[in-house]
């Protein structure tokens, strides 16, 4: 996709609304990404992202390691690829091929976007402290990425086991607050 | 509404979607309420629930010295007491009356369920260690309540600034992970 460069005080915007996110990471020589919904925004600028990623996971070793991720947004389109991606691991597949995704390099970080997200977003690790009891990181957004012809996204929002919520239709209230 | 108890196993597929929740608390004779877009699962059970409120807010000084508070799932037919509910303080207005929303007892916390809303869960705070510099709380779910008659709830998703994507249609696909 055609993604330009995104104002880092907007990145809460696409976060906010919860929808299923594609985590890629870059470790050994190696890019894997999976499915995250496990995630919150926790300051507007510089964005500051908190997510669990489960330590069985091959994503949470890569991370932990290089402090490096993507958060990709996928839309309803790609929802098999999105859940296909959740039942196998990186260890044993690469799962861009399987699934047809598309790694193109970032500008900040090693880990790869993922091509067929309408948005990316490059960052790192800023806060390890609750990893040991919660695999709970602490992520500083450093350059966002949004295709700016994708102007209402139908995200994807996890109900769990493979159900899935479509966010689509929107309604504008007078709001005073960010 | 008509609530009964639910599995606390279940809780996840409730938040992992990312609706707007309202958190209410109850802190020296008053009871308040407010919308949160920013929290995520931690755990699923007992259900870890990790939050940022912000530290102007008087729920933040409620939920800091009582520890304890409600978190509460609106519908669409919420949405502009939900709004309202973040364009005013409870410092100075007393919500429930203003909105027309119905103060119920939980079970287990002081703090008050919101009836209108289809789910509730009751939760106390289990880990401060980020509020310092984060406002962020970890907080355990020990109760939850769903409205069995509430089968394919319109949630709200905030997109920012008072915009809000609806997630209704559902799809279902094979996930051999929760």
């Amino acid at each position: 996709m055609a993604k330009r460069a995104y104002p880092l005080a907007k990145v809460y915007g696409l976060l906010e609304p919860g929808p299923v996110v594609l985590v890629a990471t870059q470790h050994r020589g190696r890019a894997n990404v999976m499915p995250m919904s496990w995630y919150t925004m926790m300051e507007f600028e510089p964005p500051l992202v908190g997510c669990v990623l489960s330590g069985r996971n091959f994503s949470f070793t890569a991370l932990n390691a290089t402090r490096q991720c993507t958060i990709n947004i996928p839309t309803a389109e790609l929802a098999a690829q999105v859940v296909g991606c959740g039942n196998v691991s990186g260890r044993r597949i690469d799962k861009w091929k399987r699934f047809g995704l598309t790694p193109v390099p970032g500008k900040v970080v090693a880990a790869p976007l993922v091509d067929e997200c309408y948005a990316s977003l490059e960052c790192t690790v800023a806060d390890k402290r609750l990893v040991n009891r919660y695999n709970f990181f602490v992520l500083e957004v450093k350059k966002a990425w949004v295709d700016p012809a994708c102007k209402a996204p139908r995200t994807l929002h996890h109900r769990g086991r493979g159900l899935f919520a479509l966010a689509e239709q929107t309604i504008r209230l007078r709001s005073g607050k960010k």
